[in-house]
Protein backbone atom coordinates (compact mmCIF):
# COMPACT_ATOMS: atom_id res chain seq x y z
CA UNK A 1 0.00 0.00 0.00
CA UNK A 2 1.18 3.11 -0.88
CA UNK A 3 1.68 5.75 1.50
CA UNK A 4 1.80 9.74 0.69
CA UNK A 5 3.18 12.10 3.10
CA UNK A 6 1.82 15.33 3.35
CA UNK A 7 -0.34 18.54 5.29
CA UNK A 8 -4.17 19.26 4.98
CA UNK A 9 -3.43 22.20 2.88
CA UNK A 10 -0.52 21.09 1.04
CA UNK A 11 -1.57 22.27 -2.33
CA UNK A 12 1.24 19.83 -4.40
CA UNK A 13 0.00 16.76 -2.23
CA UNK A 14 -3.80 17.84 -3.35
CA UNK A 15 -2.71 17.90 -7.02
CA UNK A 16 -1.28 14.15 -6.29
CA UNK A 17 -4.22 13.64 -4.28
CA UNK A 18 -6.80 14.03 -6.89
CA UNK A 19 -5.14 12.32 -9.87
CA UNK A 20 -4.55 9.03 -7.46
CA UNK A 21 -8.24 9.44 -6.92
CA UNK A 22 -9.31 9.67 -10.82
CA UNK A 23 -7.31 6.78 -11.23
CA UNK A 24 -8.89 4.72 -8.32
CA UNK A 25 -5.33 4.26 -6.50
CA UNK A 26 -5.49 3.75 -2.97
CA UNK A 27 -3.09 5.13 -0.32
CA UNK A 28 -2.83 5.99 3.49
CA UNK A 29 -2.17 9.38 4.47
CA UNK A 30 0.88 10.04 6.41
CA UNK A 31 0.79 13.71 8.02
CA UNK A 32 4.00 15.19 7.60
CA UNK A 33 4.40 19.47 8.79
CA UNK A 34 7.81 19.89 6.51
CA UNK A 35 8.55 23.37 8.39
CA UNK A 36 9.38 21.24 11.01
CA UNK A 37 12.55 19.72 9.21
CA UNK A 38 11.79 16.29 10.78
CA UNK A 39 15.05 14.32 10.64
CA UNK A 40 13.33 11.26 9.63
CA UNK A 41 11.60 12.93 6.90
CA UNK A 42 15.10 14.63 5.23
CA UNK A 43 16.29 11.20 4.95
CA UNK A 44 13.46 10.56 2.60
CA UNK A 45 13.60 13.94 1.03
CA UNK A 46 16.65 15.71 1.69
CA UNK A 47 14.41 18.47 -0.38
CA UNK A 48 12.17 18.45 2.81
CA UNK A 49 9.17 19.30 0.44
CA UNK A 50 5.49 17.06 0.38
CA UNK A 51 4.98 15.40 -1.04
CA UNK A 52 6.65 12.20 -0.92
CA UNK A 53 5.00 8.37 -1.63
CA UNK A 54 6.58 5.69 -0.07
CA UNK A 55 5.28 1.58 -1.20
CA UNK A 56 7.43 -0.47 1.77
CA UNK A 57 6.66 -3.15 0.10
CA UNK A 58 7.66 -2.74 -3.30
CA UNK A 59 10.84 -0.73 -1.63
CA UNK A 60 9.83 2.33 -3.60
CA UNK A 61 10.02 6.14 -3.11
CA UNK A 62 8.69 8.91 -5.38
CA UNK A 63 9.55 12.34 -4.54
CA UNK A 64 8.67 15.85 -6.45
CA UNK A 65 4.49 15.98 -7.02
CA UNK A 66 5.39 16.55 -10.76
CA UNK A 67 7.93 13.29 -10.83
CA UNK A 68 5.05 11.33 -9.30
CA UNK A 69 1.97 12.34 -11.73
CA UNK A 70 4.41 11.41 -14.25
CA UNK A 71 4.99 8.31 -12.78
CA UNK A 72 1.72 7.29 -12.63
CA UNK A 73 0.44 8.56 -15.56
CA UNK A 74 3.13 5.73 -17.10
CA UNK A 75 1.82 2.91 -14.63
CA UNK A 76 -1.57 3.51 -14.68
CA UNK A 77 -4.17 2.81 -17.76
CA UNK A 78 -6.90 4.30 -15.64
CA UNK A 79 -8.22 7.93 -16.28
CA UNK A 80 -4.75 9.16 -18.33
CA UNK A 81 -4.64 12.82 -17.60
CA UNK A 82 -1.73 14.02 -19.82
CA UNK A 83 -3.02 13.17 -23.61
CA UNK A 84 -3.70 13.77 -27.02
CA UNK A 85 -0.83 14.78 -29.54
CA UNK A 86 2.94 16.03 -28.57
CA UNK A 87 2.12 19.50 -28.21
CA UNK A 88 -1.12 18.94 -26.27
CA UNK A 89 0.48 17.60 -24.00
CA UNK A 90 3.03 20.14 -23.90
CA UNK A 91 0.12 22.17 -23.05
CA UNK A 92 -0.63 20.62 -20.36
CA UNK A 93 2.23 20.70 -18.75
CA UNK A 94 2.48 23.91 -19.58
CA UNK A 95 -0.17 25.02 -17.72
CA UNK A 96 0.97 22.19 -14.51
CA UNK A 97 4.17 24.70 -14.19
CA UNK A 98 1.92 27.98 -14.37
CA UNK A 99 -0.58 26.95 -11.08
CA UNK A 100 2.18 25.07 -9.47
CA UNK A 101 5.00 27.85 -9.56
CA UNK A 102 3.07 30.96 -10.81
CA UNK A 103 -0.10 30.61 -9.21
CA UNK A 104 1.47 29.63 -6.06
CA UNK A 105 3.96 32.02 -6.05
CA UNK A 106 0.89 34.83 -6.54
CA UNK A 107 -1.77 33.57 -4.06
CA UNK A 108 -1.36 30.28 -2.93
CA UNK A 109 2.16 31.11 -1.04
CA UNK A 110 1.23 34.33 0.08
CA UNK A 111 -1.89 33.64 1.60
CA UNK A 112 -0.40 30.26 3.22
CA UNK A 113 2.57 32.35 4.82
CA UNK A 114 0.19 35.14 6.19
CA UNK A 115 -2.74 32.80 7.11
CA UNK A 116 -1.28 29.32 8.25
CA UNK A 117 2.46 29.52 9.18
CA UNK A 118 1.95 33.43 10.58
CA UNK A 119 -0.49 31.49 13.10
CA UNK A 120 1.34 28.03 13.69
CA UNK A 121 5.12 29.13 13.55
CA UNK A 122 5.35 32.72 14.09
CA UNK A 123 2.82 33.53 16.51
CA UNK A 124 2.33 36.86 14.42
CA UNK A 125 -0.90 38.39 12.92
CA UNK A 126 -1.55 38.32 8.85
CA UNK A 127 -0.07 41.37 7.16
CA UNK A 128 -3.47 43.68 5.53
CA UNK A 129 -1.29 44.67 2.68
CA UNK A 130 0.22 41.24 1.54
CA UNK A 131 -3.45 39.56 1.74
CA UNK A 132 -5.07 42.37 0.10
CA UNK A 133 -2.19 42.14 -3.01
CA UNK A 134 -2.43 37.70 -2.72
CA UNK A 135 -6.49 38.64 -3.40
CA UNK A 136 -5.86 40.92 -6.27
CA UNK A 137 -3.65 38.46 -7.90
CA UNK A 138 -6.48 35.53 -7.28
CA UNK A 139 -8.89 37.93 -8.91
CA UNK A 140 -6.57 38.09 -11.93
CA UNK A 141 -6.02 34.07 -11.95
CA UNK A 142 -9.67 33.63 -12.17
CA UNK A 143 -9.77 36.15 -14.79
CA UNK A 144 -7.17 34.12 -16.84
CA UNK A 145 -9.23 30.82 -15.79
CA UNK A 146 -12.42 32.08 -17.62
CA UNK A 147 -9.98 33.47 -20.73
CA UNK A 148 -9.17 29.28 -20.80
CA UNK A 149 -12.56 28.38 -20.25
CA UNK A 150 -13.86 31.01 -23.01
CA UNK A 151 -12.06 29.00 -25.66
CA UNK A 152 -11.76 25.06 -24.04
CA UNK A 153 -13.93 23.02 -22.13
CA UNK A 154 -11.57 22.45 -19.54
CA UNK A 155 -8.29 24.23 -18.41
CA UNK A 156 -5.87 22.32 -20.44
CA UNK A 157 -7.80 21.60 -23.59
CA UNK A 158 -11.18 19.39 -24.95
CA UNK A 159 -10.87 16.82 -21.99
CA UNK A 160 -9.86 16.50 -18.09
CA UNK A 161 -6.33 16.98 -17.56
CA UNK A 162 -4.02 17.38 -15.16
CA UNK A 163 -3.87 20.99 -15.91
CA UNK A 164 -7.27 20.65 -14.09
CA UNK A 165 -6.08 18.73 -11.25
CA UNK A 166 -3.28 21.18 -10.64
CA UNK A 167 -5.35 24.38 -10.94
CA UNK A 168 -8.02 22.89 -8.62
CA UNK A 169 -5.17 21.81 -5.97
CA UNK A 170 -4.34 25.16 -5.91
CA UNK A 171 -7.37 27.27 -5.93
CA UNK A 172 -8.88 24.38 -2.74
CA UNK A 173 -6.36 25.93 -0.72
CA UNK A 174 -6.57 29.16 -2.05
CA UNK A 175 -9.57 29.05 -1.27
CA UNK A 176 -9.42 27.40 2.20
CA UNK A 177 -7.71 30.80 3.23
CA UNK A 178 -10.19 32.99 1.94
CA UNK A 179 -8.50 34.25 -0.92
CA UNK A 180 -11.26 34.51 -3.22
CA UNK A 181 -14.19 36.47 -4.18
CA UNK A 182 -16.18 34.40 -6.32
CA UNK A 183 -19.52 36.72 -7.72
CA UNK A 184 -17.56 38.22 -11.13
CA UNK A 185 -16.50 34.89 -12.30
CA UNK A 186 -18.95 32.80 -13.44
CA UNK A 187 -17.48 30.43 -15.77
CA UNK A 188 -14.41 29.60 -13.50
CA UNK A 189 -16.79 29.19 -10.69
CA UNK A 190 -19.03 26.36 -12.82
CA UNK A 191 -15.89 24.89 -13.62
CA UNK A 192 -14.67 24.23 -10.11
CA UNK A 193 -18.14 23.53 -9.08
CA UNK A 194 -18.23 20.36 -11.23
CA UNK A 195 -14.38 19.50 -10.04
CA UNK A 196 -15.53 19.69 -6.96
CA UNK A 197 -18.26 17.58 -6.90
CA UNK A 198 -16.13 14.62 -8.62
CA UNK A 199 -15.64 11.87 -5.77
CA UNK A 200 -11.84 12.45 -6.05
CA UNK A 201 -12.66 15.89 -4.87
CA UNK A 202 -15.03 15.20 -2.08
CA UNK A 203 -12.62 13.65 0.53
CA UNK A 204 -9.85 16.99 0.41
CA UNK A 205 -13.18 18.97 0.89
CA UNK A 206 -13.59 17.58 4.33
CA UNK A 207 -10.31 17.59 5.79
CA UNK A 208 -9.56 20.86 8.07
CA UNK A 209 -6.29 22.15 9.31
CA UNK A 210 -5.73 22.32 12.70
CA UNK A 211 -6.70 26.26 14.06
CA UNK A 212 -7.82 27.64 10.87
CA UNK A 213 -11.49 27.34 9.76
CA UNK A 214 -12.04 28.00 5.46
CA UNK A 215 -14.83 30.31 4.61
CA UNK A 216 -18.59 28.63 4.81
CA UNK A 217 -18.35 28.18 0.98
CA UNK A 218 -15.38 26.18 1.50
CA UNK A 219 -16.78 22.67 0.86
CA UNK A 220 -20.15 23.48 -1.04
CA UNK A 221 -20.40 22.16 -4.27
CA UNK A 222 -22.91 24.75 -4.81
CA UNK A 223 -21.67 27.89 -3.71
CA UNK B 1 12.91 26.41 -37.72
CA UNK B 2 12.68 26.22 -33.78
CA UNK B 3 13.61 29.62 -32.36
CA UNK B 4 14.39 29.46 -28.48
CA UNK B 5 13.83 32.77 -26.57
CA UNK B 6 16.97 33.25 -24.11
CA UNK B 7 19.37 35.08 -22.34
CA UNK B 8 22.85 33.99 -22.07
CA UNK B 9 22.52 33.32 -18.03
CA UNK B 10 19.24 31.33 -18.31
CA UNK B 11 20.02 28.23 -16.46
CA UNK B 12 15.91 26.70 -17.70
CA UNK B 13 17.22 27.29 -21.39
CA UNK B 14 21.07 25.97 -20.23
CA UNK B 15 19.10 22.53 -19.64
CA UNK B 16 16.95 22.86 -22.50
CA UNK B 17 19.87 24.06 -24.71
CA UNK B 18 21.74 20.71 -23.89
CA UNK B 19 19.33 18.48 -24.21
CA UNK B 20 18.57 19.77 -27.91
CA UNK B 21 22.17 19.71 -28.41
CA UNK B 22 23.06 16.04 -27.76
CA UNK B 23 19.44 15.09 -29.49
CA UNK B 24 21.07 17.25 -32.88
CA UNK B 25 18.07 19.97 -32.85
CA UNK B 26 18.61 23.03 -34.64
CA UNK B 27 16.99 26.31 -33.38
CA UNK B 28 17.80 30.60 -33.71
CA UNK B 29 18.80 32.01 -30.47
CA UNK B 30 16.12 35.10 -30.02
CA UNK B 31 17.52 37.26 -26.85
CA UNK B 32 15.03 37.80 -24.13
CA UNK B 33 15.72 39.57 -21.09
CA UNK B 34 12.53 38.82 -19.17
CA UNK B 35 13.30 41.58 -16.64
CA UNK B 36 12.13 43.92 -18.73
CA UNK B 37 8.55 42.23 -19.23
CA UNK B 38 7.83 42.77 -23.14
CA UNK B 39 4.77 43.08 -24.09
CA UNK B 40 5.32 40.98 -26.91
CA UNK B 41 6.89 38.34 -24.91
CA UNK B 42 4.22 38.07 -22.45
CA UNK B 43 1.81 37.76 -25.68
CA UNK B 44 3.66 34.46 -25.84
CA UNK B 45 4.25 33.29 -22.59
CA UNK B 46 1.83 35.04 -19.74
CA UNK B 47 4.07 34.10 -17.04
CA UNK B 48 6.93 35.72 -18.40
CA UNK B 49 10.10 33.29 -18.13
CA UNK B 50 12.23 32.01 -20.57
CA UNK B 51 12.87 29.54 -21.91
CA UNK B 52 10.22 29.63 -24.29
CA UNK B 53 10.26 28.03 -28.02
CA UNK B 54 8.33 28.76 -31.56
CA UNK B 55 8.49 27.19 -34.59
CA UNK B 56 6.83 29.45 -37.12
CA UNK B 57 6.80 27.22 -39.61
CA UNK B 58 4.54 24.86 -37.65
CA UNK B 59 2.49 27.25 -35.54
CA UNK B 60 4.12 25.67 -32.19
CA UNK B 61 4.95 27.22 -29.00
CA UNK B 62 6.55 25.17 -26.34
CA UNK B 63 6.63 26.79 -22.89
CA UNK B 64 7.90 26.01 -19.19
CA UNK B 65 11.54 24.23 -19.30
CA UNK B 66 9.89 20.86 -18.04
CA UNK B 67 7.70 20.51 -20.53
CA UNK B 68 9.91 21.44 -23.37
CA UNK B 69 12.31 18.43 -22.51
CA UNK B 70 8.91 15.93 -22.29
CA UNK B 71 8.18 17.17 -25.53
CA UNK B 72 11.51 16.65 -27.16
CA UNK B 73 11.88 13.20 -25.10
CA UNK B 74 8.49 12.12 -26.49
CA UNK B 75 9.17 13.40 -30.01
CA UNK B 76 12.87 12.72 -31.15
CA UNK B 77 13.86 9.81 -30.55
CA UNK B 78 18.11 10.11 -30.35
CA UNK B 79 19.47 10.32 -27.45
CA UNK B 80 17.09 9.59 -24.75
CA UNK B 81 17.41 11.48 -21.07
CA UNK B 82 14.56 10.17 -19.61
CA UNK B 83 15.43 5.92 -19.28
CA UNK B 84 14.63 3.32 -17.50
CA UNK B 85 12.08 1.57 -15.90
CA UNK B 86 9.03 3.92 -14.55
CA UNK B 87 11.08 3.87 -11.27
CA UNK B 88 14.11 4.99 -12.66
CA UNK B 89 12.47 8.14 -14.74
CA UNK B 90 11.17 9.07 -11.36
CA UNK B 91 14.62 9.35 -10.30
CA UNK B 92 15.43 11.29 -13.20
CA UNK B 93 12.49 13.24 -12.52
CA UNK B 94 12.97 13.89 -8.74
CA UNK B 95 16.41 15.35 -9.37
CA UNK B 96 15.26 17.96 -12.18
CA UNK B 97 13.47 19.40 -9.94
CA UNK B 98 15.53 18.93 -7.20
CA UNK B 99 18.71 21.39 -9.28
CA UNK B 100 15.23 23.04 -11.01
CA UNK B 101 13.92 24.18 -7.83
CA UNK B 102 16.23 23.45 -4.46
CA UNK B 103 19.63 24.43 -6.27
CA UNK B 104 18.21 27.03 -7.94
CA UNK B 105 16.63 28.68 -4.88
CA UNK B 106 19.36 28.25 -2.57
CA UNK B 107 22.78 28.83 -5.33
CA UNK B 108 21.76 30.04 -8.46
CA UNK B 109 18.77 32.83 -7.50
CA UNK B 110 20.65 34.59 -5.06
CA UNK B 111 24.16 34.41 -7.16
CA UNK B 112 21.95 35.90 -10.36
CA UNK B 113 20.67 38.39 -7.69
CA UNK B 114 24.02 39.98 -5.89
CA UNK B 115 26.32 39.41 -9.32
CA UNK B 116 23.28 40.19 -12.24
CA UNK B 117 20.25 41.47 -11.30
CA UNK B 118 21.83 44.19 -9.02
CA UNK B 119 24.58 44.97 -11.54
CA UNK B 120 22.00 45.63 -14.50
CA UNK B 121 18.70 46.73 -12.97
CA UNK B 122 19.49 48.23 -9.67
CA UNK B 123 23.07 49.41 -10.31
CA UNK B 124 23.73 48.70 -6.93
CA UNK B 125 26.57 46.95 -5.23
CA UNK B 126 26.57 42.86 -4.30
CA UNK B 127 25.75 42.14 -0.50
CA UNK B 128 29.04 40.28 1.24
CA UNK B 129 26.48 38.39 3.48
CA UNK B 130 24.32 36.98 0.63
CA UNK B 131 27.29 35.97 -1.16
CA UNK B 132 28.93 34.06 1.01
CA UNK B 133 25.47 32.41 2.17
CA UNK B 134 25.15 31.51 -1.34
CA UNK B 135 28.79 30.27 -1.88
CA UNK B 136 28.18 27.76 1.10
CA UNK B 137 25.11 26.56 0.36
CA UNK B 138 26.75 25.95 -3.62
CA UNK B 139 29.41 23.76 -1.28
CA UNK B 140 26.62 21.78 -0.04
CA UNK B 141 25.46 21.24 -3.63
CA UNK B 142 28.45 19.57 -4.65
CA UNK B 143 28.82 17.43 -1.16
CA UNK B 144 25.33 16.03 -2.43
CA UNK B 145 27.01 15.51 -6.29
CA UNK B 146 29.85 13.74 -5.11
CA UNK B 147 27.49 11.56 -2.80
CA UNK B 148 25.25 10.71 -5.53
CA UNK B 149 28.43 10.04 -7.76
CA UNK B 150 29.49 7.83 -4.83
CA UNK B 151 26.65 5.27 -5.87
CA UNK B 152 26.36 6.11 -9.54
CA UNK B 153 27.69 6.83 -12.68
CA UNK B 154 25.50 9.48 -13.43
CA UNK B 155 23.72 11.79 -11.22
CA UNK B 156 20.77 10.28 -12.19
CA UNK B 157 21.82 6.38 -12.64
CA UNK B 158 23.92 4.28 -14.26
CA UNK B 159 23.30 6.46 -18.17
CA UNK B 160 23.61 10.29 -18.71
CA UNK B 161 20.06 11.81 -17.81
CA UNK B 162 17.89 15.18 -18.09
CA UNK B 163 19.03 15.06 -14.44
CA UNK B 164 23.08 15.44 -15.34
CA UNK B 165 21.56 17.99 -17.74
CA UNK B 166 19.84 20.00 -15.56
CA UNK B 167 22.31 20.03 -12.65
CA UNK B 168 25.27 21.43 -15.33
CA UNK B 169 22.91 24.13 -16.57
CA UNK B 170 22.49 25.39 -12.80
CA UNK B 171 26.21 24.61 -11.93
CA UNK B 172 27.11 26.69 -15.10
CA UNK B 173 25.04 29.14 -14.68
CA UNK B 174 26.62 29.67 -10.56
CA UNK B 175 30.29 28.63 -12.01
CA UNK B 176 29.81 31.89 -14.64
CA UNK B 177 28.65 33.84 -11.19
CA UNK B 178 32.14 32.56 -9.27
CA UNK B 179 29.95 30.59 -6.78
CA UNK B 180 32.46 27.49 -6.28
CA UNK B 181 35.59 26.60 -4.81
CA UNK B 182 36.12 23.52 -6.46
CA UNK B 183 39.12 22.47 -4.75
CA UNK B 184 37.48 19.62 -2.33
CA UNK B 185 35.03 18.31 -4.75
CA UNK B 186 37.00 15.68 -6.86
CA UNK B 187 34.31 13.74 -7.91
CA UNK B 188 32.28 16.64 -8.75
CA UNK B 189 35.04 17.67 -10.43
CA UNK B 190 35.31 14.87 -12.72
CA UNK B 191 31.95 14.70 -13.62
CA UNK B 192 31.62 18.42 -14.65
CA UNK B 193 34.93 18.36 -16.57
CA UNK B 194 33.28 15.26 -18.70
CA UNK B 195 30.13 17.56 -19.54
CA UNK B 196 31.97 20.41 -20.19
CA UNK B 197 34.05 18.49 -23.01
CA UNK B 198 30.35 17.55 -24.92
CA UNK B 199 29.87 19.16 -28.18
CA UNK B 200 26.50 19.98 -26.48
CA UNK B 201 28.01 22.01 -23.64
CA UNK B 202 31.03 23.94 -26.18
CA UNK B 203 28.28 26.38 -27.23
CA UNK B 204 27.60 28.00 -23.90
CA UNK B 205 30.76 28.29 -22.13
CA UNK B 206 31.54 30.93 -25.32
CA UNK B 207 28.95 32.79 -24.86
CA UNK B 208 28.68 35.65 -22.36
CA UNK B 209 26.79 38.15 -20.94
CA UNK B 210 27.40 41.93 -21.16
CA UNK B 211 28.83 43.44 -18.75
CA UNK B 212 29.76 40.47 -16.09
CA UNK B 213 32.57 38.55 -16.77
CA UNK B 214 33.09 35.14 -15.72
CA UNK B 215 36.39 33.52 -13.87
CA UNK B 216 39.30 32.26 -15.55
CA UNK B 217 38.48 28.57 -15.56
CA UNK B 218 34.74 29.39 -16.22
CA UNK B 219 35.15 27.86 -20.10
CA UNK B 220 38.32 25.49 -19.29
CA UNK B 221 37.49 21.51 -19.62
CA UNK B 222 40.49 21.25 -17.59
CA UNK B 223 39.80 23.62 -14.58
Amino acid sequence: MWELFQFPLCPFSRKVRLLLGEKGIGYDLVRESPWERRDEFLDINPAGKTPVMVDKDQGTTLIDSRAICEYFEETVEAARMITGPATARAEIRRLVAWFDETFFADVTLPLMHERMFKRLIHRASPDGTALREAMKSADAHLDYIDYLLDHRRWIGGATLSLADLAAAAQISVADYLGGFNWSSHAQAKAWYAGLKSRPSFRPLLSERMEVISPPAHYDKVDF
